[in-house]
């Protein structure tokens, strides 16, 4: 039987969970691929942790360099995380002529261009299904599954952590405040969680999805991210009486102006399917010209979920180690020469439907002056909930759903309403999707 | 640029979708692949139809055997169905060496194991994304996405006319045959609606997923099938109370005594996802021993939904028509010598939980009866319901859901429920899934 030779570097939860699925399930691959797939190194800092591990029949070092250098292996995995020492063993790796299989959406949402570039002129695979979303295996449906389409966007949940957090807020009527701690305590959340709850995450994993779907660059730093940590309580509450539920969605859309690349809390329908995933799984909703809406729905981290895809991308590997270029899938699913520097819109200049909520003093005329404000600026309205004022407080909660407009336009509008001496404070928007069309 | 030339047999709804997705995203598709698929003949009976379709530039036959014999063809599109005449095409496209792209699940549920033989003999390609779950990429997901995994079980909504006239029955209270009716009209059902309603559409579709997650050959005639036109409507009610909805699950899962590959009206916890695609949406849940339970949702017919999938089967095919063997996907995801011949096991040698419902005469005693055969049996109860009689009735309804049994075990205790004398007519069984874990 053929064979594929791996070297992993890193061998901590994704790593470990790498290993134990390419051992437990050596004959399952096998049978597959027909090729038998073996683990001839692993680099980790804790050598001890890696020697026990993998119990002997592996070289083990704590020097990655030496994987990548290693003359016997065919394949590197590239599981270390960050964006400084990877990137250099990844393209060391890719100039030794080595395939890479990597789960690690920092790096390629920030130098993915790069090192693309280096793997297309070494004639290498650079595989990544494990960067977005865990065990969905949503980087095959809409570089392969979903090709016959001109995608239209994709908007996911594709951050457990904030999920969890988000779930547990609307469940439990807590505060953002109230959960994280216990986000913290059951491993869900990092001890510094900026990267998660700041939708920094999400939007690595976003810019990824939007390359692949439009078949454009990575334009990480273009992407407009804003997390869930000023999330009230009230406007989940609010939100689900008018039938909503709040998702932190990654969303990229293509329209004749550009293409939008977003993170950020979303009111969706609650009929919609994407709107009841909840816990710290993931989904991704996808919508082709032809196929029209399609979600895919799993584990988006965990050691094994995540192995699940590191060992798929192993396996396309072991298929097409030896293939010509135009047998293997383009890395951003377009061939290389038809990739297209599509421009990125400012949020400024994103179309949007809106929550908005204002607090105001309890008087006449002051929904006629938010209302008249609105109207002026073309905006209609689609729904409104007036929250009277409990008995200690002097203003009312009132409660506005907007048809879309631009979102300069509300911005505008939202400075209008603020300047009204009835208005107390900011004013709250949140976007809103359909995600029906 | 490279060139495909695609010869389409039926120009029917998926056909003319074919058609109209590969014209409208021609340059995507190329984009993407770096070839040019061009159809260069169509057959189908009613030729007028073809040629105003096709406007003038592909040849246009009556006669499919042009297609398949046409020598400038490369990959023939079987969009013909049923499994005779479209048996023979197949069989003798492969024999001239020409790559198979199919939609047919019928032609697979009964064939595939004779056409695969053929194409594998031959070298060519036999694809088949479209003939399950319509645009849903779930063949890619089961053979690709998810091959790092043991696959344990798939439980899907595999046919959108059933999922259609049970979203119906349940949002508008009304019976079966208020819906049939209602389905035909609007082009959901046939005017013989029994492939879709007795779920032998589901098994088929059912049998092509139970082969490529277990990597065994096709095995529709030991599928067990029921379908939906018994379902009453207060069942419906009283899962509905209990927390589950019925759908018409095609269930197939690997136990260390065989495998289960059963259709059938199931309760699921409302709370799963799946209890909640609606209307003629599909939806397929696959679980893997790495990655956990993963859903896959969309359209599951229709002209281009199918589409999407049949033109995803074609670039596939433009990638990897001239790769060696091993550099494809084996056909039923397991290298042809690695399929293994599984038992299928009976359905009185299944276990599964049960929703039973009863009528008996209101008196003491009665639920004694029933409870202490359940017992006897070792057949632990979950939740019970007993539903007093309205004012012009006698007997009472009485709703058990039992935990895991032997199917057979139950049958005996059903039989023993019917024969106490206090009981009226026949009990009603429904499987129950958790599809958890």
């Amino acid at each position: 039987m053929k064979t594929l030779n791996v070297g992993i570097m890193g061998l901590g939860t994704v790593g470990g969970g790498t290993y134990t699925v390419l051992t437990r399930n050596a004959s399952e691959i096998s049978r597959r691929t027909g090729v038998q797939i073996n683990v001839v190194m692993v680099a980790d800092r804790n050598i001890e942790h890696a020697k026990t591990m993998t119990g002997g029949g592996v070289a083990v070092t704590g020097d990655a360099l030496e994987v990548v250098n290693n003359p016997n292996v065919d394949v590197v995995v590239e599981l270390i995380g960050g964006y400084t020492l990877s990137k250099e063993l990844v393209l060391k790796a890719i100039a030794n002529g080595k395939h890479v299989v990597t789960a690690n959406k920092a790096l390629l949402a920030l130098h993915g261009n790069e090192i693309f570039s280096a793997a297309q002129k070494a004639g290498v695979i650079v595989a990544f299904e494990a960067a977005v979303a865990g065990g969905i295996p949503i980087i095959k449906a809409l570089r392969e599954g979903l090709g016959a389409n001109k995608i239209e966007w994709v908007a996911g949940i594709i951050n457990g952590t904030t999920n969890f957090i988000l779930t547990e807020m609307r469940e439990k009527g807590l505060t953002y405040q109230d959960v994280i701690g216990e986000a913290q305590r059951l491993g869900y959340a990092e001890a510094d969680p900026t990267f998660d709850v700041e939708g920094i995450d999400a939007a690595h994993k976003l810019t990824i999805l939007s390359a692949i779907a439009f078949g454009m660059p990575m334009k990480f730093d273009q992407a407009y991210t804003e997390g869930i940590t000023k999330l009230a309580q009230a406007d989940i509450q609010y939100a689900e009486e008018l039938g909503y539920r709040i998702k932190l969605l990654g969303i990229t859309k293509r329209t004749v102006n550009g293409v939008e690349l977003r993170v950020h809390p979303t009111l969706i329908p609650e009929k919609r399917l994407v709107a009841n995933v909840n816990g710290a799984m993931n989904a991704v909703v996808v919508k082709g010209d032809a196929v029209g809406p399609t979600l895919y729905y799993g584990a988006g981290a965990g050691a094994e979920p995540t192995a699940s895809a590191v060992v798929a991308d192993l396996m396309d590997v072991a298929r097409l180690a030896n293939a010509n270029v135009e047998q293997r899938v383009p890395y951003l699913a377009f061939q290389p020469n038809s990739v297209a520097d599509l421009p990125i819109l400012p949020i400024s200049e994103v179309e949007s439907a809106y929550y908005l909520r204002l607090r105001a003093s309890d008087k006449p005329g002051v929904l006629a002056g938010v209302t008249k404000i609105l109207a002026d600026r073309n905006i209609s309205i689609d729904a409104m909930l007036q929250k009277e004022p409990s008995d200690h407080e002097t203003e009312a909660n009132i409660v506005i759903l907007t048809h879309i407009t631009l979102e300069k336009n509300m911005d505008a509008a939202i400075a209008e309403i603020e300047a009204l001496s009835a208005t107390v404070g900011k004013v709250t928007k949140i976007r809103m999707e359909e995600l029906a069309k």
